[in-house]
């Protein structure tokens, strides 16, 4: 299968993103090129899971999410997830584990997220970047099939559903 | 709470999406504006959840999704559901119901998606765009479980467990 596109062109060249329009076979494409991405289930020794609660400004919402971040110029993902998840709640420390990968919105955007599982974190001091405003939520894990449906982000109810399923 | 930001400026006006760039309080934030989705899991009279294998371009890869689309103008989320899954794979009727509502990818695009259930459809012919070449996948309510380990598209594991979760 031929998984290259015939031509490319980038439309826009942005800072974290950029776009870019391609041929496929006479198709065009208009393709959000993104550097990829991480989220941690982190677990405690109190049984419960970290979240956040921030503002998303697409969403013109404070959404609650699993800790997550973008990937940096030669970072792993495992490297970039103990970095996020330290800097953005003070959880260190853990056994890691991967829950899986996958894609955010396929359809035009390439961004792959890799999904970790952190078992055994302790708590430090967080460092969140200066316009990161953070409230840090715990649910047990005794609530979190419960809570799913209260949820409103793709990666976090993916990821949890995930962590839930590699449980049973 | 402010949830407007300051200033827009729309840096690339596309086909799909436009990406703008917002300040929020002194801070530039980069948006993908995106018209918004649905995505269906639709289970036929012999409790099979259809499934579409397809090449996703971003991914440079054939994924495994449920049927999904983007909203058209003017368009009711259940109606643009209700078409996507008659002309991607030509299943109608059925009883429907709202599984859930979540942002895709939050920390930089708008596109929210609805994922609707549908039970009891029946076949038809499909009419898929003359660019979507379409492989259609069972599976059995009852494997969904132990398979969302081998999913790779966010929404598809979302929305499946939203589903199982409504089941129990």
């Amino acid at each position: 299968m031929n998984v290259r596109p015939d031509t490319t062109r980038t439309v826009y060249d942005g800072k974290l993103l950029d776009v870019v329009v391609e041929e496929w076979n006479g198709r065009e494409r208009e393709i959000v090129v993104h550097p990829g991405s991480t989220a941690i289930v982190a677990v405690d020794g109190e049984g419960c899971v970290t979240l956040v609660r921030q503002l998303r400004e697409p969403a013109r919402a404070e959404l609650l999410e699993l800790p997550a971040g973008t990937l940096e110029e030669g970072e792993s993902p495992l490297e970039s997830a103990r970095r996020e998840l330290a800097e953005e709640v003070g959880l260190r420390g853990g056994s890691w584990s991967e829950l899986g990968v996958f894609y955010t919105t396929p359809g035009f955007c390439n961004e792959r997220m890799h999904v970790f599982l952190a078992k055994g974190v302790e708590c430090g001091s967080a460092n969140p970047e200066a316009d990161e405003q953070l409230e840090v939520v715990r649910w047990h894990v005794s609530e979190l099939a419960d809570r799913l449906a209260d949820l409103k982000d793709a990666k976090t109810i993916a990821g949890l559903s995930l962590f839930l399923r590699s449980q049973t």
